[in-house]
C-alpha cells in the first residue's frame, strides 16, 4: 500500500510509493528514443489492467482492439482506491494511507500522433472521456481533488511515448490547488468578483499576452509565468466546475488546446511540456469544519496550465520555491501567434 | 533590468529576466559532455566579472591566477545590486525591480575535481567563503534572504561542468522559505521547542532514517521526502544562523557535507544533485510591521537540503505542488549507509 506522509516543516503532503520503486540505475532521464515494445498499442491491450471506458464502436470487445480512446488504472499506481484513510501520527510526523486514483487515458491507437494532431472529433472524444472521468470519480465522497494531466517528453516526466495523459485522485487537496483557490476566493470575498474573470478582462485589454482567442476560449502567457512560453487557458464565460462543460463548449475547448499545443510545437521544436486541468474540488466530499476547502459557483473558474519544460527546476528554484524565467511572457506570446499553423 | 513579478493566484514572485533569456534552439538539457571551453579555469580569471574574493596567497595578485576558491558575480544575473525595488501595480498585478545579488562560488581550479573529493582543508576553505560572502551580503538592509545552493549536472540546471556553487540574495523571503519559517514558528509559539531540535531527537531515535552522525552534525534522509535519496544535515546543538558558525564546526559541516555528497556520488554512479542551505533571514532588513520574516534565536534551526535529481518533475507535481517519491527514505537512508568510503 502506497503511504502519503506529511512534513510538518514544508507541511506538504508526499505519497510514498514503494510499487513504483525504481532501483538508481534505472532512472535514464535522458533517453528520448522511443522504447521497443509498446504496451497501450492496439492489439496489446491485455497488457494494461483491464479499461474503465473506451471510446469503441458497440461491434467492439472490452479490453480488445477497434478502441479511438481507452481509460485503463495506471499498471503503477501512485494511489489506491481500496481501504481507509487510517490518519495517524508517528511521533511528530502524519501519516495516511495513499487513498484516490490512478489513471491512464490512452488517447489514440497511432503510437506517432498526438493529441496535438489527432481529428477534432477524435479531441472532442478525448475531451468527453475527461469529462466522464471527473464525473465518475467525484461520486467517491473519499476524494477531494482529482487532477487531469499530460506529462509529454521524457523530460517531462512522461515513461511512455505513445500518447497518453493521467487522472489521479486524492484524498487531500493539494497544496498547490489550495493555494490558487484561497486566492481566488480572499479576491471574491472582498469584491464579490471572480479573480480569473478580472485577470482575462486585463489581459483581453492588453492583449500583449494573448495567445489564442476564440468566441469561448482564450488562451495567454501568464504575467508572471514561471517557465518560458508557460499558458494558461480558461473559458470566457465564468464556469467553476469542468464537469459542467457543455458538449458544444467541450469541442471548442479541445480545439483551443490542440491550437495551442500546435504553437508549441511548431515554435519550440516539440518540445517535451506538462499541462493540467485546474477544476474546482469535490465539494461533496467535505466534512463541515473542513478547511480543505470546497468552492461557491462564484469564487473559482477552471482553467488548464501548459508548461513547456525547455529547462529544469534547480537549486534555486527548489530552495526557494520561486522561478528564474528567462523568457518575458509578452515575447513568449509573440512569438507563438507568429505561428502559421 | 530584470523584473520580479507577482501571481496573484499563485501568490509567487517569479524574476522576469531578459538578460539571460536564450532562444528556444539553445536549450539543451540532456547535454552532459563537458564544454569546450572552460570561463572558470586557472588563467582565464579575465573572462569572470571582478572576483569580489578568493582565497589566494597573499603572493598572487588579484583577477589572476594561484587562487583556491573565487568568487565572483554571476555573468548573467538574475538579480542586480543597483537601484530602488520600484514596487508598482499593473493593473491586478504587483512588479518591483529585480534587486539583490547573484553571485558564483567557483570551488577550485581543477573542472574534474568536485566538493565531494577535494581536500578537508580545501572544503573548509570553501565553507568559509559560504560564512563570509552571507555576513557580507546581509550588511545589505534591502536583502531580506541569502540563499546558497549548487547545482551538480545538466539535468540539475548547471549550466558549465566547472564546480561551483551559487549565491542569491533577494528582497523578499522566498514562498519555500516563509512556510518553513512559518511552521518552525508556530511550533515555537505553542512548545517554546526548536522544531528542527525536536526532529532530530526523534529521528537520533528511531535511526532508520540517519545517513550520517558526527559529534556536531546529523544527516538523515526526511520522513516525507520529496525524491529518492533526499538529505538534510544539520547541527545537532541548536543554531539559527549559519553566520554564527564557529571554524571547528565549520570544518565539521563540510567533512559531513563531503560525507553524505560522497556517498550519493557512489550509492547513484555519479547523479545530478542540487543542495541549498537555508539559514536564518535577515533578520535586520525588516519593517516593523512586516508579515516577511524575521526569526528568533530558538524559533530556527539552519539546515542543507540535498535533492538527488533522479528523475524529474512532471505534470502531477506542478499541478498538485506535492511530489511522489518511489523509494521510502528508510530504504534509502540503508543504501547510503551501506556504502564503503
Amino acid at each position: 500500500m502506497p503511504e502519503m506522509r506529511h512534513d510538518p516543516v514544508q507541511r506538504r503532503w508526499v505519497v510514498i510509493s514503494p510499487e513504483r520503486g525504481l532501483r538508481p540505475t534505472d532512472y535514464k532521464p535522458c533517453r528520448e528514443e522511443k522504447e521497443e515494445y509498446d504496451p497501450f498499442a492496439e492489439g496489446n491491450e491485455s497488457d494494461t489492467p483491464p479499461e474503465i471506458t473506451a471510446v469503441r464502436p458497440a461491434s467492439s470487445k472490452k479490453n480488445g482492439p477497434g478502441w479511438t480512446v481507452r481509460v485503463v488504472p495506471n499498471k503503477y499506481p501512485a494511489f489506491r482506491v481500496e481501504g481507509d484513510l487510517d490518519r495517524r501520527a508517528d511521533g511528530l510526523y502524519d501519516a495516511m494511507n495513499g487513498v484516490g486514483a490512478h489513471e491512464t487515458v490512452i488517447e489514440a491507437t497511432d503510437r506517432d500522433t498526438d493529441i496535438a494532431l489527432v481529428t477534432p472529433e477524435h479531441a472532442f472524444q478525448i475531451g468527453r472521456v475527461y469529462r466522464e472521468r471527473l464525473v465518475d470519480l467525484m461520486k467517491d465522497k473519499r476524494l477531494r481533488y482529482v487532477l487531469i494531466f499530460r506529462n509529454r517528453g521524457r523530460l517531462a516526466g512522461a515513461s511512455l511515448s505513445h500518447p497518453h495523459s493521467q487522472i489521479v485522485a486524492t484524498s487531500v487537496t493539494p497544496l498547490a490547488v489550495a493555494i490558487e483557490l484561497d486566492s481566488a476566493r480572499r479576491h471574491y470575498d472582498d469584491k464579490e468578483r471572480c479573480l480569473f474573470c478580472d485577470l482575462l478582462a486585463q489581459e483581453k485589454q492588453a492583449r500583449s499576452r494573448i495567445v489564442y482567442e476564440s468566441d469561448r476560449f482564450v488562451a495567454y502567457t501568464p504575467y508572471a509565468s514561471r517557465v518560458p512560453f508557460e499558458i494558461c487557458l480558461m473559458p470566457k464565460q465564468h464556469q467553476h466546475d469542468f464537469r459542467e462543460i457543455s458538449d458544444n463548449d467541450l469541442r471548442a475547448f479541445m480545439t483551443a488546446l490542440q491550437n495551442v499545443l500546435q504553437r508549441i510545437k511548431v515554435a519550440l521544436d516539440d518540445p517535451p511540456y506538462n499541462f493540467f486541468l485546474h477544476s474546482s474540488p469535490n465539494s461533496e466530499s467535505l466534512t463541515p469544519r473542513s478547511s480543505h476547502w470546497t468552492t461557491l459557483r462564484h469564487d473559482w473558474h477552471w482553467h488548464l496550465e501548459i508548461l513547456p519544460r525547455l529547462g529544469n527546476m534547480a537549486g534555486f528554484e527548489f530552495g526557494t520555491g520561486f522561478f528564474i524565467n528567462s523568457t518575458p511572457p509578452e515575447q513568449a506570446a509573440e512569438i507563438l501567434r507568429a505561428v502559421s499553423l
